[in-house]
């Protein structure tokens, strides 16, 4: 074998793994910024949920979820293989492809885990530990698996109609399925206690633990480089490594846009320099950039972030007038920013049209809401979704998990 | 010199270096996952011995761990050079080594760290600390570079015989080894005042920040990327991307296997979402794939770590029988599943036999167990090895550290 | 275009986004350092701070801090343009760059951040947010980079003398530029009250959250290898390789000797491991080894490590001597011992002088701690640059930011 041609195959199979560990490493920066911004009480059972989803979503990803994004289609020696029985087939290059097959699968199931992630905070304090990783179960082994195989997996919708969205690392294909999956689940499950008074007063509800928080979005932001300069697929030539650079770049510049306009836009409208809504500002500017990355100048992309930051500020105070309570802003940040995101993308890339975009998103949210809400009605039909109002009173770590996140640290009454 | 040679000498030298960082991080998983673990009033101690052990393990490899492990064989110019005296000596190529001397020593050292990571945690909140300092630095420069010798070092056993042992990243030779120094402080030591009653019950000791614990054990899980996939020891090839890339793989399904039957096996035994067990079923899981992560399917990887998952909990629980206190898990996780990684490599592996794992692993064990307990005994008799009764029941925190880990919250009585 | 100059012009650029995305992360580090050592009521302030930093100095570097840094030379095509209107211009190649020209801005960028990251904690606990973040527009738009374009960008100072300092990656260009912009913040702010007593004692305030302060550490050590193992700014040769190899092994080492000589020097003066002493005698021992990490052997380096330990806590004391507060002892960390580590090249590396390296000191000194005092001064008169005494008192998170980091931990009285 051509010995450049190996170094290829290496250097494109490594900045795989490397993206892909760092994708991988997303799932700490969930689980922070989700256990810093719900209450001490419920804190346990939010890490526990967050671990226990990226373990499955690594299962069912494995067991069903890549045979059904990739395969079936007859075309593709690599990924039509199930690999829950044949393992990852191929050898990478007698099947034509340019890395290991294993990075390919590994890059892909961070993916998913990204995904469900998302949902956990949404419905974070009140739902029920086994009902969610239920979800999970089909969330991550067939609801995401089936709207991959339309986008990424390039087969029709159902047989139906190609897709023509262009969805670069997945505002789309991931964050808005997230956030979809978790409206769903949200207004099955209705809102904390407390929440929304009797006079329409909404009542925040301080998160115990900003430095988590923070530390959270700061692994996020850190793990998107590899979620997005991943997605590029190849680094080893002079134009996709220079792809690469520029994706970085952008996924960067959005991130600051997005902390920036919503750090302003919070100090004009709460008169404060809101951590929260800084450090969602930051998360919407990534989600914002995520569909096209690799096609606006940094200073494009750092506005693209920057509406992202407004936008999500007003989302998150309108889904509260409409009662649907999301505790860390999930469904704004991953929605909301998510739609945007993919309608910013014919401005700066001439494969995009508006039409497609809007096809695309609404396929995505339609697929993912009806099907999470029909497997959320049978879950709750079937065992529950929503905690006791004593649990919920008392603290679901206690009754989920039996043990309490801080258990020396005396709460305020 | 060849220009493809050196990209191939270039890209295996940064692939060592990437890994190397990532087994670094580790010493941070273990830090936060011990902290998380103790009682607040023990915290700071722990934290200071965690980057204490770190900072010593790299002097004393440097001094002589590194030396002793790779040199005196006579057969080899990039190992037989004292670091100390001589600097990394080499340039590599002249060597005949397809990297740089000094990204192998880079990788090497952060091993070293971490078995010594291993034994903080189970001899926590009650060993003194500079005679936790002192054995640091015995182990990381003299009983781990002898087991390493007889290993990944290829000389015999005391001159003795030759282990045939298959250890691909170090179940035996890091964790198990790790666990055995661990175990023998502990039986030195003795329990915790108040862990096992006089009625034979095992009393829980909560730790007082599960969110640290948690973070801990995902920086662990991304930084094990880097030391079970930096042990393919080179990425240049086809053959090799491939082997690196099945082994990122194989090492993340093991862990999300061990968190999954962790999980199912507390919630049998306990009828709750155990989250301490889940975590350490996610290390238990790494842990049993690190000895042969390079053979199994993805699927039978993650049943490798869905068996260590189960294993770690029972083991646990045993332990608390014997009354051997280890207020983390350690001797569990890194022993007991150390020794299960070792005896699942011959199922996929065939190079590998039973017979051949099981004299390695009995020579790792006895070896490091009986100098750790030689060498915790004469630290004992020179200055003892354990804290007081008083400052056990104030804490560690202040007697050895002089500050508080969270001075200003209020602990529960 | 040649296969194998593709590839060298790849492996430069991953390698470049790798070690900027290493760097990203220690934006994180500095956060969870300073959110560890101030007090629980300035601690959502201190997080609001590094966030919106990162984000400023990404902007501001993209407006103007480049062109200032690299531009206006006529000489350099890839520097030149201004990436604010035109983008990151060139494709690398054509340029005669080996690497992609935004790879380039994604590395320098992260550095600019860095810089004003050590602002941020001297000033901790009683600085205006506004004001900081004014000053932040300032330093990162243009004092940093009129340094920078001295030193890195080639240009000789204000048309005048050329600096022949050797700081490989910037113990004088970045962290004493830090040092002594905090230092003239600090100047003009005055201590925290209750800091230093009426018969010149010395409070210790200690930190909220020691772990988060450990964990701040670990995060800056891991991303030091990417700031000082990117700076060697090619790794495609066996040379680089090997040099890269090199910095990363020394980088580590040092931390390592910092970290034991700081631990054994505080045993000595306090009786007692003082761990917020050892996390700066490991940071001292990076910012040391950072002027010339490429020409030490390994002992050297931990020895270099070792003397920047013992100096950064004399530094603490002798700083609080003249009542300079500052809460997390940026100054002597990046300051004093930034100095130590330009004073320290030439005896490595023959391409340095001590002349060279003491005018560039005071080049560099002279000018960030003029202007910044009078930036500083400027925006003590437009808008203050201290919050109330009733602020102070209350702690500056519910003042600036209405929300608290720990809502629910009572606090000690």
């Amino acid at each position: 074998m051509n010995e450049v041609f190996e170094l290829q195959y290496a250097l494109d199979t490594f900045y795989f793994l490397v993206c892909g560990a760092l994708v991988m490493w997303m799932a700490a920066g969930f689980s922070m910024l989700e256990a810093g911004l719900v209450r001490s009480k419920n804190t346990t059972e939010i890490l526990t949920k967050n671990i226990a989803l990226f373990a499955i979503a690594c299962f069912m990803y494995l067991v069903c979820g890549y045979a059904i994004m990739y395969g079936m289609a007859g075309e593709d020696g690599l990924h039509a293989a199930v690999p829950f029985l044949a393992g990852i087939t191929g050898d990478g290059v007698s099947d034509g492809d340019s890395y290991a097959p294993s990075a390919d699968f590994f890059f892909q199931v961070v993916f998913v885990a990204t995904a469900m992630s998302i949902v956990s905070g949404a419905v974070a304090e009140r739902m029920k530990l086994w009902a969610f990783l239920a979800f999970a179960v089909v969330m991550t082994g067939f609801i995401y698996p089936m709207e991959g195989r339309w986008t990424w997996g390039g087969n029709p919708v159902f047989g139906l109609y190609e897709l023509t969205m262009v969805d670069f690392a997945g505002s789309g294909i991931v964050h808005l399925a997230g956030a979809a999956a978790a409206l769903a689940g949200v207004i099955l499950l209705g809102a904390r206690k407390g929440k929304y008074g009797k006079n329409g007063e909404v009542n925040a509800i301080p998160g115990a633990n900003l430095p988590m928080a923070t530390l959270g979005t700061f692994i996020l932001w850190m793990g998107w480089f590899g979620f997005n300069g991943g997605s590029v697929l190849q680094t080893s030539t002079v134009d996709t490594a220079n792809a690469v650079a520029v994706v970085f770049l952008n996924t960067n510049a959005a991130a600051a846009g997005g902390a920036i306009s919503a750090m302003i836009l919070a100090r004009i409208l709460f008169k404060k320099a809101d951590l929260t809504m800084i450090l969602n500002g930051a998360l919407a500017g990534l989600v914002v950039i995520t569909a096209g990355p690799d096609t606006p100048t940094p200073l494009q992309a750092t506005i693209w972030g920057a509406l992202g930051g407004i936008l999500v500020v007003f989302s998150i105070l309108a889904l509260d007038k409409f009662k649907i309570d999301d505790p860390v802003g999930a469904i704004s940040v991953h929605g909301t920013c998510g739609i945007l995101g993919l309608l910013l993308v014919p401005v700066t890339n001439g494969d995009a049209t508006f039409v497609g975009q809007i096809v695309g998103a609404v396929t995505i949210f339609v697929w993912v809401f009806v099907a999470s809400l029909i497997v959320w009605g049978i879950i709750k039909a079937v065992m529950g979704v929503r905690v006791s109002e004593e649990e919920e009173y008392e603290g679901v770590d206690l009754a989920e998990c039996g043990m309490e996140a801080y258990p020396e640290f005396n709460k305020a009454s």
